[in-house]
């Protein structure tokens, strides 16, 4: 009997992290597990009623083109809105500069392909979100990782990371996945600086910068580019290239992101994209129009901000009632994850396992890394998708998981 | 001024046809231009109401599910209905076979990505499906084609291609586009033989197999293989992926599309496409789902045969009517195409532009070979998306140009 054909026609698949992780979040689907290993929003607070009208009024009104093929480009409307939306906080993108995609997900996809080839080394934070590991993976990318603290990025770690080449830097400025943190006013001068200075492009990925629940709004780094840009003279690109979503302001059963980018970047995805899917559906594009404009976005934005707030506070005061003093955490601003630094000699994993005999979910740090040897000693948390007393008990029974295995350790008496 | 970035670094893009394509196809949007050009569903024929009742009733019952992250893989219950409606045509596919795509196109670029290195040799037919080329190409695919007659492949010239060692073989069996032809019975059986005899898979593009205005419904070319594996002793992984969508059936502004294959096939496929876009709107499966489900798909497919089928006659007779003897064409079975044949001396490219001139477009056949130099005799026109009397005047239309093109060319007097 021969070997199956696919077994040796496929090359591009490999045993990747993200099929351990998805083998790993069945676990904690049980109901009596408070799980805080996905990343999900709250359904509770998905604006039902909202949906019910745009439907109506969608099909009632432009039926015919919703349901009908589109421009690969996406909705014009759209595009306009999330221009003008993003004007708010400084960044200058007209309907050309848009680029609707099936979820942020698809834009690093359209990334990998579009700069990606076997070989490239590519500047990641480390730890970083593994959906982007997975994306460029595919496309041969390999990986040169510097670490963030909770300032975000080491920028001072930058310069010597530029010189070894990489094709472009990805990194997430807000409320980073996993890290919870922030990367500072300063550094991001910094890093838009030394993309300028050593020619590498930047990929600004952005899915929860709305989501602030203290302190200011910092400059996208997309923003602070384009000021340095006018100092030139002539012509210049622009080094940026800036990602987000409605997956966490509206729902992300829609699969709705965009790219802004400058055109000539612009043009090449929308080929790509062309050929990925034709176009993001029209119809999830016309609801999603219809739900967000009037002013509704930003006024459901914050009752998001409100509730995840709260459920941030909860998190951090069980943290601080139950954990021992050995453990430290990130303190988001934002966002829906915080990072959680275990004691030396506390192997996530097996903590994993434990807790999850305590009814109780993270994911283990190691995923986040591009080398796979790093963040043995951490936990993801995700704080988004539970009540604050849930989130109260899960922590206190993370607690138990986690002095059991200090214990253990030897690293407290009982 | 240096070289822009993009400029230096995109290396997966280059001038395509497809780009050419939507040059030449923002030229046909003019409101006087009677466009046999896209390949667009009927917009009138879209089951407003019918989807008005499944929205209401999909955010009413499970909005929170309905608007949040989804497996990858796809909505259980729609996979299984895939399944069951399969089933009448021989097809056997438990849900664990079936993957959920962002429309067809999502699902060649997945087969691409999965099996498609730097020049790999494809076999395709001559002309084929502009779309899978463009997915294929971005993988660095070449091609060796094999042409269609008025029955499909020819079959009795595949051996010589076979032994070229291709990766797989992109086939679309039924009312293909762009030729509006369908693979024999005789030679669907070959085509599978042949294909166990060489070792290469069969993708199955089957996006109008339900469109079929007459004649008896042919076994695909997933069952015939399934079939002769019966006679196999032992483990055998079946040879062709099936890809089908509901855009032609549903609606394509819902980006639904599916494949269904052995099982070993759908885990690669469904790593990578969590790595493409997670997974396909949760929203728009839930609501298809809900559409769908009762028969009402069925009687639905059963009004669009009824009405585009009237169009596919009213284009076959304003071509007996209007056009000269010299022009032949294919009798498609169903579907939206069919493919014109000019007489020797006649360049599609330059017809086109005397047509918009008449104000009636068609896309030129040479956008459809994977080799550039063929199909310069040809034009594939769409008839799904026009009323009968618009499709008789275009066709009148188009004669105009055509008889001053072999005029010019003296092929016939005036």
């Amino acid at each position: 009997m021969s070997t199956p054909w696919i077994d040796r026609f496929a090359q591009r698949t490999k045993v990747v992290k993200s099929s351990v992780i998805r083998e790993l979040l069945k676990l904690t689907q049980r109901p009596e597990v408070i799980s805080f290993a996905g990343g999900l929003p709250a359904p509770e607070l998905f604006p039902i009623e909202r949906f019910q009208e745009a439907c109506h009024r969608v099909l009632a009104e432009k039926g015919g083109a919703a349901l009908q093929y589109g421009t690969t480009e996406g909705y014009a409307p759209l595009r306009e809105m999330i221009g003008h939306n993003m004007s708010r906080y400084g960044i200058v993108a007209s309907v050309e500069n848009v680029l609707i995609t099936s979820g942020s997900q698809q834009a690093l996809d359209l990334i990998g392909k579009l700069l990606v080839n076997p070989g490239d080394r590519l500047l990641v934070e480390a730890p970083t979100y593994l959906g982007a590991l997975q994306a460029f993976d595919v496309y041969g990318a390999e990986y040169v990782s510097v670490p963030i603290d909770n300032d975000g990025l080491q920028t001072e770690l930058l310069e010597g990371a530029l010189r070894s080449g990489p094709k472009f830097m990805y990194v997430l400025p807000n409320f980073q996945n996993p890290g919870g943190v922030t990367l500072s006013e300063g550094r991001r001068h910094e890093l838009v600086f030394l993309a300028e200075k050593y020619g590498i492009p930047i990929i600004e990925d952005d899915p929860y910068g709305q989501l602030r629940y203290e302190g200011e709004h910092l400059p996208p780094l997309v923003v602070i580019d384009r000021e340095n840009l006018r100092h030139d003279d002539g012509y210049h690109l622009g080094n940026v290239i800036y990602l987000s979503t409605f997956s966490k302001t509206l729902a992300p059963g829609l699969r709705l992101g965009w790219i802004v980018a400058p055109t000539e970047v612009i043009t090449k995805l929308v080929q790509l994209k062309q050929g990925a899917d034709l176009h993001t559906s029209t119809f999830a594009q016309f609801v999603a129009y219809e739900v967000a404009r009037d002013g509704f976005l930003d006024e459901h934005v914050r009752t998001i901000r409100r509730v995840y707030s709260q459920r941030r506070d909860a998190m951090l005061s069980a943290l601080k009632e139950f954990f021992p003093p050995e453990v430290t955490w990130t303190h988001p601003a934002g966002g829906l994850f915080l990072w959680v630094n275990l004691p030396e000699g506390i192997e996530c994993q097996t903590l994993f396992k434990v807790a999850l005999g305590e009814n109780v979910a993270f994911v283990p740090g190691d995923c986040f890394y591009a080398s796979g040897d790093e963040g043995r000693r951490h936990m993801r948390l995700n704080f988004s998708c539970a009540q604050p007393e849930q989130i109260r008990e899960g922590i206190r029974r993370l607690s138990v998981a986690v002095r059991g295995q200090m214990k253990q350790a030897e690293l407290i008496a009982v």
